[in-house]
């Protein structure tokens, strides 16, 4: 099973892929986009880097490029030897956040998104909502591009996700606020009811 | 005028770009690509770098980044002034490189190409037609991941350039072999004819 999280900033993606794939077993692959292969953590430096200017679109074409890269390298051979993958996050991030946060379309990005996916589609996709200012009460450093365009931003992204998750019958929305563990227990009881 | 170079490794299109900007006066902005944007540069570096393993797919993305940048960031500001620019390979060497040599597919280049440039295609494109082993022939340090291929790759490189000069009205090939000086004229001759 390949299943993706999704959410804005600071919805507990990370914290909740690694709590998923301890949860299903040692076999499971763990990635992050951008990012798991050697090219992908460069494009993911790029990315990561506020000091670089980077149009909408040129950030959209990099995260294919490791997309590309992580489906060819990891996930379509995992996916041959039935081995259970989580991702934090993947190709919907790019239509919330360069389709919608930054502006290019959400149309415009799902074309983009064919071409690089091809048939590599979330068998299913967890979108852990929570409301943008609670996220952004959450501990942490605003200290990447996305985190530092502030609570606007992260509003027209969970937006964004709230329209994806009606028009995709994969992705599924899990309520992120609350206890970690609580919010795990509903992750899990999800991919497990699938 | 929006004037491109395309042609094989090592077919004299860095030459006869910085001649032809040269020639068309001290207004003319001179691009090459991957490059010409401080992003662009950064993703050039991932391109050239021999020791970093790219699916040919990433290699197509990382391009169009880096153009996508390019085109934003100069090309297009520059039409809007009517400044002319030479560009040293554009949209047309992803489809012979990454669409032909790589075997990713020249339809299936050909529909990102649309979805990264847009409206900004070239206004003419010159092909320097040259033949693959007198290429070869030709001094300099074969040291980035696509003149590493060798001669069988670059034959393939150069028959995409013939069907893509057939396909576009805007590329006009030239003959590429010869003295610089003669090329540089007949390239001249071309631009100044449109």
């Amino acid at each position: 099973m390949f299943v993706t999280l999704e959410g804005i900033d600071r919805s507990g993606k990370t914290t909740h892929a690694a709590l998923l794939a301890e949860a299903l077993g040692p076999e499971t692959k763990l990635l992050r986009e951008p990012g798991g292969t050697s090219a992908g953590e460069r494009v993911r430096e790029l990315l990561k880097n506020p000091e670089l200017e980077l149009t909408p679109k040129a950030e959209l074409f990099l995260f294919s490029a490791a997309r590309a890269e992580l489906i060819s390298e990891v996930i379509a051979p995992a996916r041959d030897r039935d081995i259970d993958i989580v991702c934090d996050r993947f190709m919907d991030s790019t239509v919330a956040y360069q389709g919608a946060g930054r502006g290019l379309g959400v149309e415009y990005v799902e074309r983009v998104n064919d071409l690089v996916v091809g048939s590599c589609v979330p068998d299913l996709t967890v979108l852990l909502r929570i409301d943008p200012d609670l996220a952004a009460a959450r501990d942490g450093t605003a200290d990447d591009r996305f985190e530092l365009e502030g609570i606007e931003f992260q509003r027209k992204v969970a937006a964004a996700y709230d329209e994806l998750a009606q028009r995709h019958q994969r992705i599924e929305v899990v309520d992120g606020s609350g206890e970690v563990s609580e919010v795990a227990q509903r992750v899990l009881q999800l991919v497990e009811s699938r």
